[in-house]
């Protein structure tokens, strides 16, 4: 039978399952123009509304994987870390050297900020002459020599993952769950990792608010693994406050230093380790998780790790001096102190919120095309269940001179619109929620 | 606050109404081309999804009737029919002209045949030099002159319904009532109909498959009718089986013109009658419908519909001389009969699948820009529930010269996938099921 857009559509539409045939028919067709935007959206819908199966969102990935270039290293010590983005987090600076000191080969090929969230890409260029322009042969070239390498995405890798998220930041298709899994596994299949340590974040600065539906994804992202023979692990972690203090990018890579440096804050510390254990254990290289985890914690206290953060910088052209010397990285000048206006206990962060006001600041893009002031940002002093006095420094804003107007009214903002703060003591959230992973996974 | 497509489709697919401004706003960006298909289809598909409430449509209609020239006559007795379409739908050709003998004015603007069924335009262009593409003053002028008025789809109309359902119709987002609605009730609007009569079929051979489905839009049509203040009936059919005995452009005409000679078959006169009534009701000419129906019936018996059809053909340039010589009508000049396989009742009828079959003859159109054979077709002899004796015909096909190898591969699919006949007489099916009026009307 002919294959048909309009009927695909129609189908999906009706809520059955698209076969294979079918899903890489659309993928090619919408990569060789001969299907629209218009159907391709409204097919997305149909998806969003209608879900696909775990069949189906394994062969989404993979016609999506095959739409560009693949890496294969037959190694199974390959294995890469995704987060799904939230305020503050650098944790992918931390955890990547920490793998790779215990053995992990770490590919990394990661995004840039837009909206209320930072990038990894973006954050590590505020470290001067750091190149993540590489290709993909550079790449897997580092990788083998080295173990670990960052770069931006590339057109080579799932190049239909490229133009359909495009086409669902425009049609209000990015949240569904069939669509964020494909599009996340079939670039981590591409640059030829062996297994995925996945941070699903929930709350007020993660784009999933419930824990539900981070459970959801959770799991179609371990049974799309499953399909492909690569391992997985899901951890799902709290997102209601800034991951650490530090918010902005020079003001991240500073943290992160001084994490790799056993001075990080606990939850950003803890949260880098376990996510690190768990690449540890996915790469066979230790069986249990707490063995792991030993293994881990002595990577970071006897610097092995910032040595492999070090060298990272060194490979890819960075200016290594940062490591020791802070004033090499771009930061703003002038600091306006926002004092709590009454005593009691942080109860609650609107945490996307101050995303937002960093993008305000020129620490962020509000199009893609925005260019990105590094040194502006924000340290946030207390967190929630913290106790704070009267016109105490709750969070210092990193500005320009230009900007004092801003800031001010970004001061007033965090007051009154950020940060909550009442009188009974909030009990502490834990960093991580919940640790899911595949059946077929034997590990403790 | 700023509107912006993004969040007017999130809106909507999560369920919500769309303020009337949205509506306006989403309608006139994507006329002027700031909103894009894309993002337009991805809207189509949460509003089929999701629905719109009675006040939604009522905005999406109007938001469609203005974005093109609206007519306006203040004159209630502009009535206007409107069928959702079928096989052998060719009741227009009867009840305008008996509608307009008994002094409603009617306004037909009608449409051409796409994949299973014929177009009202395409079929009275077979009468040689009717003219069906005037513009809308000429439209106009003749309605008041004439009473009785046909012309095509023009861009003068509802631009806006022509954009949105090209864009339905390639993305699988035209089963939806409040879209139909709105389609249906922007164009009649702006026509300056006072009242609509809707015919809206169901069965083998209709868009709607289901009466309940049928009954939504009927619902939905005259709570639109009602928040512009004009009244509407709608009549809900059987289209389990063609109306009347002729499929193709010239048979039906010809069958037309021996209904409004008063022999024609019974299920097309009765159906007929009864449309024309409602709007001679609606029209305030007669009170009660019996009354109506029996000046119908008279318009009928005394051939002043028949002087009314020769009238309109004679302004609109046609030529009249048909009425008394079917010869003048292309008629193509082989015949092939389908036998009964065995003797019975006719129990079912695929019904959609003539359409399609008359269609593969030449008598329809597969894409819009195919042409059409005028001549080419089927008389349906027997219909359900008739008795059939084995090798009696049931069906004739009229073919080109060219075409016996098709019309035999025709037959024998007309056998074996249109027509089932069975030992025991079926039940015999009304041709009307149900008619639905305004709460508000009091007529009887």
């Amino acid at each position: 039978m002919q294959l048909d857009m309009y009927n695909i559509i129609e189908k999906k539409k009706h809520g059955r399952s698209l076969s294979s045939e079918e899903i890489k028919w659309v993928i090619s067709g919408y990569m060789s123009g001969s299907i629209k935007d218009y159907q391709m959206s409204a097919l997305l819908m149909s998806i969003y509304f209608n879900q696909m199966d775990d069949r189906e969102t394994a062969d989404l990935t993979d016609a999506m994987l095959y739409s560009g270039r693949t890496l294969n290293f037959n190694d199974p010590t390959v294995v890469d870390k995704h987060s799904t983005g939230g305020i503050g987090d650098k944790a992918s600076f931390i955890l990547a050297p920490i793998a790779a000191a215990c053995g992990v080969k770490v590919p990394m090929i990661a995004g840039r900020g837009l909206g209320f969230t930072g990038g990894t890409v973006d954050k590590v260029e505020a470290i001067k002459g750091f190149k993540t322009n590489l290709n993909l042969d550079e790449f897997g070239k580092q990788l083998l020599e080295n173990g670990i390498v960052l770069m931006g995405q590339t057109d080579e890798i799932a190049p239909a993952d490229k133009r359909i998220y495009a086409l669902r930041d425009v049609s209000a298709t990015i949240d569904s769950i069939p669509l964020i899994t494909a599009s996340i596994m079939s670039k981590k299949l591409a640059e030829g990792a062996n297994g995925i340590v996945m941070d699903i974040k929930v709350g007020s600065g993660a784009f999933m608010s419930s824990k539900a539906e981070a459970k959801k994804l959770a799991k179609s992202i371990i049974k799309t693994a499953d399909r492909f023979d690569k391992k997985s692990v899901c951890l799902i972690t709290n997102m209601n406050q800034p991951l650490g203090h530090n918010i902005g990018h020079s003001l991240e890579i500073i943290e992160s230093l001084e994490t790799l440096k056993g001075k990080g804050p606990k939850d950003l510390t803890d949260l880098s380790l376990s996510l690190a254990a768990h690449m540890v254990v996915i790469a066979g290289i230790e069986k249990s998780y707490n063995k792991a985890l030993k293994k881990c914690k002595q990577a970071l206290s006897s610097h092995k790790a910032l040595d492999v953060f070090k060298n990272l910088i060194k490979i890819q052209g960075g200016d290594t001096s940062v490591i020791d010397d802070y004033s090499k990285l771009d930061l703003a000048p002038c600091k306006l102190e926002v004092k709590a206006t009454k005593s009691g206990y942080i109860k609650t962060f609107k945490n996307k919120k101050l995303g937002f006001l960093c993008t305000d600041l020129g620490g962020g893009r509000k199009t893609k095309s925005d260019s990105i002031d590094f040194g502006v940002g924000f340290i946030v002093h207390k967190k929630l269940s913290d106790k704070v006095k009267l016109n105490e420094t709750v969070v210092t804003i990193y500005h320009r001179k230009t900007q004092q107007k801003l800031a001010e009214k970004i001061a007033q903002e965090i007051n009154e619109q950020v940060i909550k703060i009442t009188k009974t003591k909030p009990a502490k959230a834990p960093v991580i929620y919940d640790v899911l992973k595949s059946k077929k996974d034997k590990s403790k």
